[in-house]
């Protein structure tokens, strides 16, 4: 079985509650990466009976460090319209909460579509450039392939970066086809934008992370396991928080998803 | 009393509920402007005693149009770290959930800061623009003074546009003091994407909504009551559903929020 997929697995309790245990394959500085706690609060949902449609937007709250331990999730579809359903869930263990959580899913139509973010033109593809030599940071970058554009941490300890810009491919390492799961696991395997501008490593984490999901299956599927390109910025740095907004892209250059998150950080 | 400070009026019934009664002055097409329903529950988790340091994440989701009659607010502090509090917010009506929020709150103390989106410069300022033709559109729209710089609906029958870019000046009408709350209602007061973009009026409506303040309460102080800059894009629109990334800006160039979206709309 894939590590992701262990990771996310998940028991059902009953018609609200699921329990899983907090895997150590993802692990990060202070708790495990943010984004496999994405994917396995997503992964409640979207294994419930009674969901319809497909993920559309979720917000994740980090409220304590996640210990590699059993943890419970509440997972409740508040309310079901004709075709976006609302959930809302929480991650418990020993009875505090850790994390909690808001999923829109959604039936989608075929309408008029339009995009206006462009893919940028003439990137090197991943098979011209090299991994990530970071693979020995934490142990979950070491279950992503990431090569970096620009915008990595080959130059820490340099002097400051006049931005936090950060392209990359982005790959499950082993290689695996891309799913809803493992797309909100993606939108939070940015570096923290303020060690690329910093060029340090600053103690920092995610507080809240939201993710829009513009891929439907077809597209997940024409995807498969090759590389996605993630691009990401920063608006600002005030005062102990940063945000970041990200796009993942396909490698045909379809907007997969968009991604937006609020970090804290210490000088 | 400003109808807005009459709109997030609250009483509260206990540690946990709160109750308010929807106003009519900021209505919409189909239950009230998304934005005062985001300003009235982050009303009820900071006039809550336990609150801890100012707004840092909103995230909003619309499950239900919202009648104009009373409402209930379930708002519960579910974790309280040294410098962040992870609040849930529901509020109900007959019973029903009609809207889902979290919140984050924050102290904040000084650290380096920096910032990476820029105002763009040679904008005219709101004194010499005129105020959009659109007041009688719908109720909440004649409560904000919206001055367009472009992407306004006045070419509302044209051709569809190339992008659906807005910058625009945004005050209360009457003039009020910028506050939280009001910064959380001006960050979904932007017309929706897809009627920027098609150049007509489509259905469509929020979803689901996340804002990030980047302001605290010196620098709202600092702006008052003048008009803030708002600058609105989307990265794209697919089968049924679009998205929104938007800054707020005051008006000497500090950047008090940033805020993205997703939307349904119908062909």
């Amino acid at each position: 079985m894939h590590p992701f997929d262990a990771a996310i697995r998940l028991e059902s309790l009953d018609a609200t509650h699921l329990r899983g245990c907090m895997t150590q394959a993802y692990a990060n500085m202070v708790g495990p990466f943010g984004g496999i706690t994405c994917a396995i609060l997503l992964e409640a949902a979207l294994s419930r009976p009674e969901r319809i449609g497909d993920p559309l937007a979720l917000t994740v709250n980090f409220a304590a460090p996640v210990g590699y331990d059993d943890f419970g999730i509440e997972c409740r579809a508040v309310r079901t319209n004709r075709s976006t359903q609302h959930w809302t869930l929480a991650m418990s263990q020993a009875g505090e909460v850790v994390t909690t959580a808001t999923l829109v899913t959604a039936l989608r139509r075929e309408t008029w579509s339009a995009r206006e973010a462009v893919m940028p033109a003439g990137l090197p593809g991943a098979e011209r450039l090299d991994r990530a030599p970071h693979v020995e940071l934490t142990p979950w970058v070491a279950r992503y392939d990431l090569r970096f554009i620009d915008g990595g941490l080959e130059r820490l300890g340099g002097e400051e970066a006049p931005d936090s810009l950060s392209r990359l491919w982005i790959r499950d390492d082993p290689p695996r086809p891309l799913s809803f799961t493992s797309l909100a696991s993606m939108s939070d395997c940015f570096f923290p934008r303020v060690m690329v501008r910093r060029r340090r490593m600053v103690p920092s984490g995610t507080v809240s992370v939201t993710t829009y999901f513009h891929a439907d299956a077809a597209l997940l599927a024409r995807q498969g396991d090759r590389h996605v390109l993630g691009i990401a910025r920063a608006a600002g740095f005030r005062n102990g928080f940063g945000d970041q907004f990200a796009e993942l892209w396909s490698d045909a250059g379809e907007l997969l998803a968009t991604t937006s998150q609020v970090c804290y950080f210490r000088d």
